[in-house]
Parts: C-alpha cells; structure tokens; sequence
C-alpha cells in the first residue's frame, strides 16, 4: 500500500520545530511492509490543506494526517478535511460526551472551544483518544481512507499503533511483505561501496540497494519484497552473501549497533577496560564511547592532553619525544597510548595526535596528519598519515572513528 | 515568495533518518521574509520525484530541493530534474574538472561514476560547491527556478547562505525589504521566552518573532519587514531593546557565536586557561571547546574521570570524600575542579559529576542529578541538582551547556 504521511502547523514550515513525528511513523510503517511515497508538511492555511488532502487522494491508497485538531483557531485540518470529502460538519455526541468526561476526569475546566473537538466531518468514523481530547477520525476523501489523528507525539503513536496500524492491515488486500539486511561500514566511500555492489541488486524489481552515508560511515542496506516475510526473506539470502562478501573488510556492524557499541560489546565479553588520551579529539571519542549506557562497565576515561605540557604532566611523555619528533608523531602516539595505561591501570590504552586544521599544519606535516596507538600488554602498534580530505570536524570524527575501529582490530 | 522544500533519499521517507534540513533551510527562509509553503521528502523514485517537480512547478515561485546528487545508482534528482524540465542531460566540463582537481586535491582515486556527478540538465546555472565533490545548480522548470542542492548538511547550508538566499533574494520581486536580529539563549523554556515576549510584536503585521529549538538552545529571532533594509532595520530598535531586556539573563550570543565560542573568546581575551575534569559527560565538554578552531589558545586538555579510581589517582580526589559524599556531590565536584587546577597549572577548572542514566539512579539522587564546579584562583564554586527531565543524551548536553555558561558568568 502506498501511504503518505502530512503533518500540518506554521511552526513545521517557518522552521520552529522539526517534525519528528512522520519519520516515527514511517519507519514503523516500513516495518510492517508498508510503503510511505511522501511525507508532507504544511502550514495552517485552509485553502492549501484542502488543495494537499484533494491531491493524496489521487496518489495513494491511504494518508496519515497529523495535527491540527486541537480548539484553537489555527487548527484548521477538520474543516479542510470536510471540505476536500465534500460533506459538512456535525456534532458527534459520543465524541462530545467523551471530551466533557475527560475534563470531568482531570477536574480541568470546560472550555466552550473544546466542543469544536466533537464537530467532524459526516461520515467519519471516530478513533477514540484515551489519553487527549481530540479524538481522530477515519474519513474518505475520493474513496481513500484517510486517518486524522492529533499531532501530539503520545497520543498521535497510541493512536498510531493501537488503531491506525491495525486498520491499514486489514485495508492492505495485496501485502507485499518486506525483509531487510544493514551493514555498517567505515573507511571506504560511497560511491567506492556503490561500485563494488552495482550488480547485486541487478534488474530485479523487488530487490533495492540503498546507501546512507552519515559522515564518516556508510550503511549499506538491502531490501527484498515478497509474497510474504518468508519468501522475502528468502529472496534476501544470495545477494546478502555477495554483499558480505564485497564489503566485509569495511563492516563493523551487521545488527545497527553504532562503532562504540560494538567495541563497548568486545571490551566487555573480553573482560577488558579501555583508556584513552586524546589530543585533537579534543575528548571526542571519550564522549562516544560514553554516549553508549553502560559504559562504565569497561570504559575508565582517561586524559585530554591538548597542550604539551600536559602530555608530559598527566601522560609521562618524555620531553625529548616532543622536542624530537613533535606532538604529531608515531612516537607520541606511541607514548601517550602507554602513558594512559599506566597512569590508570587498564587493560588498553589508546591515543591519538594530530592536527585538525585549518592551521598549523607545514608541508612535511599537513593539515589532517594524524597518528593513532593502541597499547595493550603484548605491544603497541601505531597507525597513521594524512586524511586525504577533510575540515576539522571531519579530520576529528575520522581520527575518532579510526582510533575506535584499531580497538575492534586489535582486541 | 512562495516557496516548497523538497528533500530526497529512501533513508527519509522510510524513517531511517529525520529530514532536519529542511527545518533549518525553512528557519532561514522564514527569518528572510520569505514563505515556505511546503516541506516535502519523497523517495529514490524516479518517476515519483518527476512528478513531484512538476507539481512544484504550478504551485511555487521557487523550489529548494536536496539530496540525491550523489555518485551512486539511487541518486537520482538530477535525472528527474532534467525530465521534468523536458531537456538532455549533458556533460558539464568545467563542473567535471572541478570534481577532478578536487580529487586530485585531496589525492583520492576518482571513481568513474563520479563523472556523473557533472552530468547535468541542459541550460543549468552551476552552483559551485566548495566543500564536496556534487555540484548544486539553478535549473528552471516551466519558467519557475528550482535550486537543486547535496543533502550534506554543511555542503547544504553552505550553499544555501552564500549562493541560494542572495540569488532567491534577487529574485524576489515585492517591494519588502527584510531585517533581522537573533538571541542564543539557555536555561528557559521555550514557552516561557514566549510568555515573556508575548507582547513584542504585538498587531504589527511588519514584525516577527519566531522560535526554534535546537536542545538544549532556544534561539529567538525578531524580524522586520520594510520598503527597504534601511527602514526594517529602524523598524527593530525598539522591539529589539524589549526583547534585549527580557531576555538578556539567558543570552549567551547575539551574534550567532555558539556558546563555547562565545566562552573561548572571553578566556582568550583575560588570557586565561582553562582545564576540564568530565565525570558523566565522558569528554563533552572537551569536544565542544576543541570543536572550535583556535581553542588551543585557552584550553589546556583534562581529565575524563569516569570510573571513581581515576578521580583519585589522576585528579587527587580524596576517597573520604567519595567513600562519605559519593562520587555525585558538591563536594566531589569542587575537589574534581580543584584537582584539574592543580594538575594542570591552568587558570580555571571545571567539573562535572553526575548520573547520566538510565539506571544508576538512587531515590535521594535520581537519575539527571548533576554537580558542576569551577575553580580559579578567587576559590570555587558548585552548582547542582537533578534536572527535571531529559534523557541520557540530553542530560549530558545539558550538563555541558550549564557548566559551559557557569565559566561564561565566573570569569
């Protein structure tokens, strides 16, 4: 079924919020094999909402619509709604005695607006909110369903998931079922992946490739649709093997965990704690690793040595390692790495200095010159060179990504 | 101006990200003067996204429209930009070697499908882009001007500042001329700013004051409209010293500076440093001050102090204090600041301890309680509490922010 989703209100479109609310509602539409086509936004203007509704009802075959039916008198979607089905508004009476009881029942007062919450289209089926006042509707408009729910995120999901998704089910008489596999990557690019991929997918209409970079990963996703989630499922076992198979060396997650997490995962079943000292990261990749809950289970924390000086007060470097080699160095690396690990006692300690720009870099070290260590009991090895591109965000967010994923390689 | 966002991409409409471009394009549009009618995210649908330009075409003076400019086989806007627009695609020379040059800047290997990245509709005006490989251009669709840009959202808003708004200014044929001022603020509710400016702008249909939440920012933007920039700008004085002396208590930047800008360049100026003791913010605060360029200035590193062990061995916490207030107390706190003082040489010291959550919490320290401390030479002094809401992410954010802005009002 192809689904479009609208959320109304002026505070969407001038920019004041961001609607979260449909991409909620679309990923567990996808989920459950359904096919959101669009997501729309408008603002509270009666003209352009009924133009929207008239236009979905040519293009799908169900819509979602969000917001907009609250007392005030910029709530505008019921009566844009009964214009573009071409029936009048009327008082419901159950949807009335529903609203007063609920006041009653949090001993709020009435206002005279809250009637307007009962005043729906003709012809609409109520969809009861047990934890608001508006109630929803499901109304027709050219034959198609559409749901009117309030844009309150609580209520708009109960609703969602206890009513909406159930009767879309049941509308639903040609359920292509959907199945999907993800891989995270780090350290190739995109177009580089969509090379190595370009015949996977090949003409088959029911598989999709798709890939969604977020600096600096890469998810590579594969979707198969079927008669139902079995064959789907089905359909997906040969191309995700070709898949694995191409870009296993870049994948570090096959379950959506994020980088931290699956290193957080392998510090912990191993029994091990990791400490950091960071220079250009400036505490990145401490706040990482600590983004993940639980943390604390193998992460001790560890120095931010962004000056010199403090890598030889709180890390041991020794001074003629600086005055030798500079801060940017393999040697550095190596020397804050085992620093850290002694001066908290953890099982491995990791580094990394380098130069995030825009200045201070020199010809012989350039501008995104990084140096990664990773110490442990057996050894310490150094990584490093040059990011070939990047701002600072970026040579940070790479540095950060590269220093966790040594972890992953070493541990 | 009537203006509709488009945003491409699968990852959109099947909710694996949320489109929050388009809610800062809008801002910024709407801070302008100009009225965003429609957001809308359609899929990697070819024929989909050429209808939906059509549609645009009859409805809009003008269209932003991102994403789908990349390398790869489900990139497909520019290909529907040109259908729409009824015109061939072609080789864009000068675009190509711009792609190449880049390439080779950053000495990457060129992949062959980046040569589609110069492949674009016939009769476009290019819109270079400065800071990654696709192009954006200006192409037009039954005689109404479409700006199809990157979805990245630095490549995005980049090109929208400096290339889309002055050319869409341009364009804009009303007699309105458009100025405003905006205020960053922290630590007051967006409906309370609101209560407090309620009465700004009042009847006059010339001003504006809008919102937008950025966690834990409110940013507040005030906007005149006049027959030219001169007159707006007169238009805002005295709203603007209202809005000033309500809010100024909670304004951290007038400028657009975020906050840890606004405190490095107060730390810089008093040529002080400073040094950070992290607790549950795990290296935050340190990844937000070296988010800055030039942060070396002024900031020295720290400690990330996660496991109790290290508060004692790197920052000389006594265990007394740990073993009788617990690592989550005032007096934790100062002796963590103290401590990173000491150790450090620096200036000024600040910690943060706290419970991040979601568990560890206790019922007289709950889950969001968090102390913060800063110490310099004229002593030290500690903030707590248990913020009232917010989950893991957002209490560390906000932990940051507040011990960011307790050394913006210390020092």
């Amino acid at each position: 079924m192809k689904i479009e989703l609208v959320a109304t209100g002026d505070e969407i479109i001038t920019g004041s919020i961001t609607d979260t609310n449909s991409g909620e509602i679309a990923a567990r539409l996808t989920a459950m094999g359904h096919e959101v086509v669009r997501i729309i936004a408008i603002g509270d203007d009666l003209a352009g909402i009924v133009g929207l509704l008239e236009e979905c009802a040519t293009r799908a075959d169900a819509v979602i619509c969000a917001g907009g039916l609250g007392p005030t008198s910029d709530d505008l979607t019921t009566e844009a709604a009964a214009r573009a089905a071409g029936v009048e508004l009327m008082l419901y009476e159950d949807a009335w005695e529903a609203i007063k009881e609920r006041f009653a029942r949090v001993n709020l007062p009435l206002a005279p607006t809250n009637k307007k919450q009962a005043i729906l289209p003709a012809g609409s089926d109520i969809l009861p909110n047990p934890i608001g006042t508006a109630p929803g509707y499901l109304l027709h408009i050219e034959g198609k369903p559409f749901f009117f729910a309030p844009g309150v995120p609580r209520e708009l999901f109960l609703m969602f998931n206890e009513q909406i998704l159930p009767m879309l089910s049941k509308l639903d008489t040609s359920p292509m079922a959907h199945a999907s596999r993800s891989w995270r990557t780090f350290g190739y690019t995109e177009s580089g992946l969509g090379d190595l991929l370009k015949d996977v997918a090949g003409t088959d209409d029911n598989l999709r490739l798709s890939f969604r970079a977020s600096f600096p990963e890469i998810r590579v996703t594969l979707t198969a649709g079927g008669k139902n989630k079995a064959e789907a499922q089905a359909m997906l076992d040969k191309p995700a093997r070709q898949v694995e198979d191409k870009i296993a060396q870049w994948t570090f997650s096959r379950d959506g965990s994020s980088l931290p997490e699956v290193v957080g995962d392998m510090l912990r079943k191993k029994g091990l704690k990791l400490a950091v000292a960071e220079s250009c990261t400036g505490g990145l990749i401490g706040r990482m690793i600590t983004d993940v809950a639980g943390s604390s289970d193998y992460f001790a924390g560890g120095v931010v040595a962004y000056l010199n000086n403090l890598k030889m007060k709180l890390l041991n470097v020794p001074e003629s390692i600086l005055r030798e080699h500079g801060a940017v160095s393999e040697e550095c690396a190596a020397a804050m790495a085992e620093g850290v690990r002694a001066a908290t006692g953890v099982d491995v300690g990791l580094a990394v200095t380098g130069i995030a720009g825009p200045t201070g870099g020199a010809p012989e070290k350039p501008v995104g010159t990084v140096y990664i260590a990773c110490s442990t009991k057996t050894g310490t090895e150094v990584r490093g060179g040059a990011w070939p591109r990047g701002d600072r965000e970026q040579i940070r967010l790479l540095s950060a990504y590269a220093a966790l994923d040594m972890v992953r390689k070493t541990i």
